[in-house]
């Protein structure tokens, strides 16, 4: 399992534009790393909110996957996102967790912090569907 | 108002890097569209949830923002997106429009259409905030 | 379809106690209305939001379900409402519509009108799952 | 603050209606019960998503109200919720729990459990505004 999301993850076009690490693979909890660059930015010059929500999106997905059957592929049906604290950080640290999992659908928890791991920058529901190949 | 958005949209270090360009401003309504590229996917070759995601919440924002004051700024407070369509088109073309507008919170809705605006790839709900600088 | 949405609306002893009415069906679209009383209010005196969501959500449900086949039961896997105007009226007018429906899932939206359906009181975004019998 | 919530529940109709009961209040968290009965049921018997909906929405809105000023009302300005599992139990258990609180707006999350506390049926994250009177 952990060889075929790294794969997964090497072919995310998305996550090498942005940079995004791979940091944490385990059974219903995954971890991404995001360093801040200039080309990550809002007007403001903090991370976008798209950054955050494309890396946590990312890792509640591969955390779903971590329990789905091996043949399984995941998509995201839907999410939603509180944004509560800039995200004003050198790195964010994406943490996706599955809170339920079922034979077509999982329900994962996104947390997105900064990089020290203290500040609960936003926080997502993902509900994913495994897609039998 | 236009000029201001226009500004805005140019310091978004994060636009720029998925090449998004703002297409139509107009009261309670603005778009921004964004071309395909290899950088900006999934591990399927399409585009990534979260460039999908990062565009039309961009829109929905320049959208709450034509309705706010000529000194405020708008923040994302939360959305939720649908994803219901595969984003498997060359352009995206996202739309965001006012549904709500009040003195501090502005509901808006966010729509994502393939390139020739006939198929609904996602659909948002964000709620924005009012900053008075 | 009429007849078995408006035989299993009758089984929902909720809506019984809400006194709530289906007064549409028709493909892809259900009508749900509730008269005001003390019963159903908040410490404001106004409808509770729990009233607005509960009929909004059997709404979007009964959507979903004249798209789906015969067998088909519907299920709410989970769904987010902003509210915008006080539930301040009379009487509520729910409408749930279809906006994408697919073999397994359905995505609706849900419209919470006054009684004279001119104020947008509240606004749902509901993803609904068939469950073959 | 617990004899203003206290109040105030009770000026809820709907809380009557439901038969909810107020069983604890601390400082960001706040639990109310609800009997099962036939009144609240949808098709098949169990409670009504509705129910579970207006009991955890009440209980956040609560919870936000714990950590806001004297002379603050609160209001739902939106919320999602998952239903995990069915509400099939003779007592819901709605935990609302506040995840982040600022002067204006307040996060929180819902928790629905079974009579044992043992089964999640569903979650939810809700945003309240503080209204200063």
């Amino acid at each position: 399992m952990h060889e075929r999301i790294k794969q997964s993850f090497g072919k995310q076009g998305l996550m090498e534009t942005l940079k995004a690490k791979l940091t944490e693979i385990k059974r219903g909890q995954v971890k991404i790393t995001c360093k801040f660059s200039e080309a990550l930015t809002q007007q403001h010059g903090f991370f976008h909110a798209g950054v955050v929500t494309s890396i946590v999106d990312s890792a509640c997905g591969y955390a779903a996957l971590t329990m789905m059957p091996d043949n399984a592929e995941v998509l995201t049906i839907e999410f939603k996102i509180n944004f509560m604290k800039p995200a004003k950080t050198d790195k964010l640290i994406a943490i996706g967790k599955v809170l339920q999992s079922g034979k077509t659908l999982t329900v994962c928890e996104g947390y997105i912090y900064d990089s020290k791991e203290e500040k609960l920058i936003a926080k997502m529901t993902a509900t994913m569907i495994a897609i039998q190949q």
